[in-house]
């Protein structure tokens, strides 16, 4: 009688990009976030593993980034991996060099490669000529798939389980790659309901929507966050409205107070239920909320570590030295 | 018969911050310096140790800086450990984050932050969100804890001892951390005697004198590196004295001469004493003294390696892993 | 019976600076090059080697690089070690530090140190001051030798062997310093001819004519790539003709079609050959040639990363563990 390995599902990730969130099956999913929460209590319990060893990733990072870029380095080195940081000021880029010869040039030595760049296509570019997996970082107006896997992996550890949760996403939903891999991500689950809420200058694009509504999820739109969803939802996703999307301040002003978490707004909330954001966050979320126990966001930064961990064990085909 | 364990007095450092010189007990500091020995010896035999593998290690520099910088990072990399290197240029804070609020994220990941900040005030800011250990590295014209360790292991290193040593602080003792956190330092050894030798406009400030003598240090200053203080001194420690700091030309060039150290200034120093300098010097030290076995400020930079190497053990709760 | 050990002639290389191409005997080289294949080849078998753990390799770089930069950092992960990454535009340097403090500061903690700088000269003033082992990454006009060790490791991989082969070093070679390095490390070998193909104003110059002549080397200068040529080398090794360096547009027109490598010129080739380049390309090399089994120029960037592993293992004193 032979057992069925563990992580299964991710033998198929190993040596392969990461680029949207809607590559995942439930199960890679799933299995995903069991590496990364068996990892996490590894760490916890000072058991760490050192299954990247001598392996070399590269952050090629084209639009600034602290959080997602530092969230990545540390996930390697907590692996026992090694981090090559580019000079990319100092590029060759500089000389005239193409995208693809710059991407030959890292693929030469990288084991794996982490890429943010303000280009939708760039992406597709590299991969075209690389042969180590290339993770996606967040590609322009895009996707930004490790946020999202690591957003759906707050949920289970905070809540237990997606399915059947109420889901609210706040805030900026037209611009925001975050929430547009989320709410793809979403259809995985059997959601109970997603409130989609902005201003009607932010809305969530209709593709989405219908990709979401296609999935046959429960969704709505609103314009402001009311207190019959505010009292419903299990997770309250809260993303910034930035001041120079609107056309006046007058608009940004009328819309603004809506869309700000605070003391008062979290009474009429549940007793058990999340605050998220994929943060940095500015105004949207008042700092005498930080305390709440409901705050999820500050704990969210530390799951994406353990996320990535699982994620660079996943492309790298290691999932079978940690178990 | 149970035996005391080694380094006993550092287990109280695990876990928690580095802020001050004025922080350590006299037993603390020992042990630390015997660690910091230990680690020093092992290195010479090629025998290394890798008790902090798979840690990772922040520097969150908001002031700019190569020597501490590096040295941090060398310290962990000997170690074993990992650095996360920020792109702090082009951070989130640009995006008008709180310092509480970028110091969560790193918090988030790091096993161990070293932070340095123009503003005295930081730290505490930062600490009161961190639930990982923080290292000073400088605060504004606050402290520079692991420079002073350094420096006081620089004299146990080369001299054997500082009880009994006759020791002169010169140049610029206005504006400088380092010697701040230097002359509290001492209080917790037998100085024969400290000198102040710095200009009327860059001396000492009286909170300093006044801490160090209600410890019963035997102090004095003066406005000129005399012959009498010379040829008495064991520590020669000199500091930049910085052209701006003077309201006119004239000013400095009237001082200048009396604290830069050569070769005839050398002839008049005991044959077996020290010179020392927190570094970078520029013009206050002549190149003609760096051949004498005197001029410890290189061996200097060595000997801070280790002594970091020894706060970061202990911080990290790596101690007896080490024995 | 006592055996020979392994890379016997390594040994030498220990502890010792990098500077030239010329200070190597044929018998290192040939022991580089041997070792450079065995870490390749344990790579392709994911057998890696830890042999540099806890070592600090420091890059020093006064000049923009990104592929010489990276790949040393790269082969120092691959072999356990560490990096440490200086904040160099943040530098003490703008403090008014001299070259040579600096390189002390950075020999204090470091067990390589990699420079590259835009002065020729600054190679031996850091050298005179380091006890570490320094590896030249490009010292201005100078030198550039882990380049044309690449090179040759290169040729070697490819064809199996540099003795007997023809070879047109194409572009450029006026201001090269790739150039220069290759053509003198080629003097070690029984190369058939050796042809410098270059616009009469970007000529190689006469001293590494003269030093190649001396080593009786057959060579021979052209101002064009004739299908004569191209129809008899092994080894295309095109670099850039960059348009600043010639005085007019005009010129550089005229010249420009004879030094950009096409698929028809490709056609005149030998069926076994290989073109080289150092990169980064422009123009140069057709992107139609990339997929040509000939161009070898990506595939070059991979035996440098296994080449200058060999090397921080040689002059780190590690031959023997790795054997």
């Amino acid at each position: 009688m032979t057992t069925m390995p563990r992580f299964q599902s991710l033998v198929a990730l190993e040596g392969g990009h990461v680029e949207s969130a809607a590559q995942f099956s439930r199960k890679q999913i799933d299995e995903l976030l069991e590496l990364a929460d068996l990892l996490m209590t590894r760490d916890r319990q000072g058991q760490d593993t050192d299954v990247l060893a001598r392996r070399v990733m590269v952050p090629l990072f084209f639009e600034s980034s602290t959080r997602t870029f530092s969230s990545f380095c540390a996930a390697m080195a907590k692996l026992g991996g090694h981090v090559v940081y580019l000079p990319l000021e100092s590029s060759s880029m500089t000389k005239g060099e193409t995208l693809e010869d710059t991407a030959r040039a890292v693929d030469s030595y990288a084991d794996v490669v982490v890429m943010r760049h303000p280009d939708a296509q760039a992406f597709k570019r590299v991969t075209s000529v690389t042969r180590h997996p290339v993770v996606n970082a967040g590609n322009g107006i895009g996707e930004h798939p490790t946020q999202s896997l690591l957003d759906v992996f707050t949920m289970v550890a905070e809540l237990g389980t997606v399915d059947g949760l109420t889901i609210a996403l706040v805030g900026d939903l037209k611009h925001g790659r975050t929430v547009h891999s989320l709410a793809k991500l979403l259809t995985n689950f059997a959601v109970k309901h997603l409130y989609f809420v902005a201003p009607p200058q932010l809305a969530m694009p209709d593709d989405v929507i219908e990709f979401v509504r296609s999935r046959n999820l429960s969704v709505s739109s609103s314009s402001s966050l009311t207190d019959e969803i505010l009292s419903s939802v299990d997770v309250l996703y809260v993303t910034r409205v930035q001041k120079e999307r609107f056309q006046s301040s007058a608009d940004y002003e009328s819309v603004k107070g809506h869309y700000v978490v605070t003391k008062a707004l979290m009474d009429k909330a549940k007793a058990r239920m999340v605050v998220m954001h994929p943060l940095p966050r500015v105004d949207e979320i008042s700092t005498e909320v930080d305390d709440d126990p409901r705050a999820a966001y500050f704990r969210q930064m530390r799951y994406g570590l353990f996320l990535r961990m699982a994620l660079l064990v996943a492309v790298l085909g290691k999932t079978a030295s940690v178990c």
